[in-house]
């Protein structure tokens, strides 16, 4: 069976700085994405961090990565502008991209997508998600809604561009809702921004939340591409 | 200056049956709809009721209509099939269609769109409008949101067809949210569905409401089109 | 292995009227079809045709297909209507819909996906289809481009929805484009429609055209849906 | 009246260096646009290069644009990136902004839609410009098709993120079709890319290329935002 290949980039500080988190996520939210993702048969995990050489993430890595999740908060800046373009390139060959929640403002995502990514934000709130598409794959076998104890508030106006699928929205009891889980389509990849997953609740110990992500894998895998790919603008003739 | 011809549609039934609801609309609630549009210098406005003959929308009448809006709610199916087939080519010709409120289940919506139009719907619950689409006609000048004191709760899953624009969603106590302003195209004809307006509230007297409604009803008017257009499949000869 | 199961209609009406149309397809368009579909090890073909009792899609037919695969072309009349809306609420239900060739003026696609269909149409010429999202699963494997050395002319203006995705387009000697391949969803269903198949030409034996429709069945098989689905309006409580 | 205010921005070098392209543009490619455009009332006109000091856009130029057209070819690069980054961060705020040609491949139209913008090209060949979506304002008044006699060959693929409406393709005698006129999206920046405008073609001086160009300036222009605007991520309480 091909395995899909895939590299879990965190920036791993959280864990390291503060004790409530680390006692969240022992392993690190990589670890713990990594784990469940590992329940798949057909899926491959690697893991890579913000300070690893490279960030985890040199040139070999990328090459060889099926789909690249993204989990960062406070430290987008610190990630070089060179990675950044590498992953960005490779998305743009067909590499799958899911951006975890604060990664709505990660590098990566904003150049990928193209936005700012900008929204409003608040402390943590009980939620409640909506299955707005129950037909499309990464929405396979979810509830027509599931609830999250406690998340970090994420708000509209949230500044992405028309979604190509709208697959979740949020409700908080704050008086906010949120586009929690959208698709778009750059060049040959697949882009996947799923909002929960703030370091200091549980949502990646969630069963829905961790079969979303298990369809995001299946869903933002490159298909087969049946020409010779050229990333660039070749001269042509006339065919007829 | 060329007027936009609006002709609001609305079964006049609770009006007449229930006295709070008169109370509220005591000319009706397309009464209350042509006033403020009458606030517009290039609005003109006709108004058409269930009980008037040929439901108040014979052909000379949907001819002469830029804009259709419709208000329905327990009458769908008192409105003739002939009607609505009439409606339905009208807007594929060009007429811009405005589904008010339980209008995302009349004849017209459903097979104007493609939809069931269904969705879950509840009490009245306090709502907040989120304006998801700055950047669109429909919501220009309207704050990132706005509050309707009670509105009957209209919620997820909505079972429409992807929207061309996703302009409102809405946040309701109850735990609920919705896509409650969309935008869909047909044909020549420009589609808008917004979820307030239920027949006991008084959110038609609403300013964000009303003036949602003023650019809803400018964004569907019909363009100039620059060929002629024919309702039909045309035999053609190659042009090179 | 759980099988998809694909039911193929057919008007089979030109394979028994025209020798011409009897010599290309001898087991007509269906069975053609259904020959190269049943290549692939998950799918189960069933064939049906108008003159079929019930068109060969009573209920007990269309309640256990997962995607329907519609050819027809002069007797879209001749469908009955009571069929029709059978087909329509069984793809709000979920069931996958191919639309192929003609069927853009088919009762069933028209119905649910709201449009008139229309198009212009001319003589056979050479055609062109382009590959427009290679990452979409029905892009799968297929070149940039690919010809058809004759087809009945399909051109724009199509009055089509906008599609969810477009994924091929189609060039003409006669100096005329087609989106020639389109994505829709509606309800829990998706629907494809592809243009190539006209009875006279030799499409159905193109390998493209064949992986197209293989990938077409695969990404219209209907999803694992994680709630209990109502075709209905369900009355719903608060949940917080 | 309030005049939308159009900067109009050319690399203006092949009008300096080809005696064909100055034939052609005597006032170079950006006087053309500019003295079409001006037949509007309610257009102001700028014009902007790329050897003017900070090429013509500096901030106070771009505070005061509306709508900024971008016609670049051979000098992509030569753009400064603190420029692009003002441009984009304009156009996220509302400013609205027109690709022309290969401006595709242009810095603020890769960065501000994120796409690489690659597409395939040949030499010049007869174009046909066919009308995908009469019913938007930047087709209104234009014919199901027009024809220039000869234009530059820009084809499929081309790596564009799915564009919210797609309005014109077209189609060349060498076989190949393009999305030759598309609009996308973001932030409360509207964003209008079209193909026809090489330096050595008559284009601009085509009344239909003249007419589509005066439509998207009215389409792209900023609407009136009813909220103060944070280009930022504000932190929020709870409003319930």
């Amino acid at each position: 069976m091909k395995k899909i290949r895939v590299t879990i980039w965190n920036e791993f500080k959280h864990e390291k700085n503060n004790p409530d988190v680390a006692a969240i996520y022992p392993k690190g939210i990589h670890g713990c994405i990594g784990d469940f993702l590992s329940e798949c048969d057909d899926v491959e995990v690697r893991l890579a961090c913000l300070d690893d050489p490279d960030h985890g993430i040199p040139n070999e890595v990328l090459d060889n990565t099926d789909v690249l999740i993204w989990w960062g908060h406070c430290y987008h800046d610190a990630v070089s502008d060179e990675r950044v373009e590498y992953v960005r390139q490779r998305v743009y060959d067909g590499m799958g991209f899911i951006a975890c929640h604060s990664a709505h403002h990660s590098k990566p995502f904003k150049r990928i997508v193209g936005t700012t990514g900008n929204l409003s934000w608040g402390d943590e709130f009980h939620e409640i998600l909506w299955n707005l598409k129950p037909s499309h794959p990464i929405a396979a076998g979810i509830p027509d809604k599931f609830e999250l104890e406690s998340e970090e508030l994420y708000a509209e106006p949230f500044y992405i561009p028309n979604p190509d699928d709208l697959i979740f929205g949020a409700w908080y009891t704050s008086g906010h809702i949120f586009r929690a889980g959208a698709t778009f389509t750059r060049g040959l990849g697949k882009i996947f921004y799923f909002q929960p997953g703030h370091e200091t609740c549980r949502s990646f110990y969630d069963k829905n939340v961790q079969r979303v992500l298990k369809n995001a894998v299946h869903w933002c895998a490159p298909n087969e591409v049946g020409y010779e790919f050229s990333n660039d603008c070749p001269y042509i003739k006339p065919i007829v």
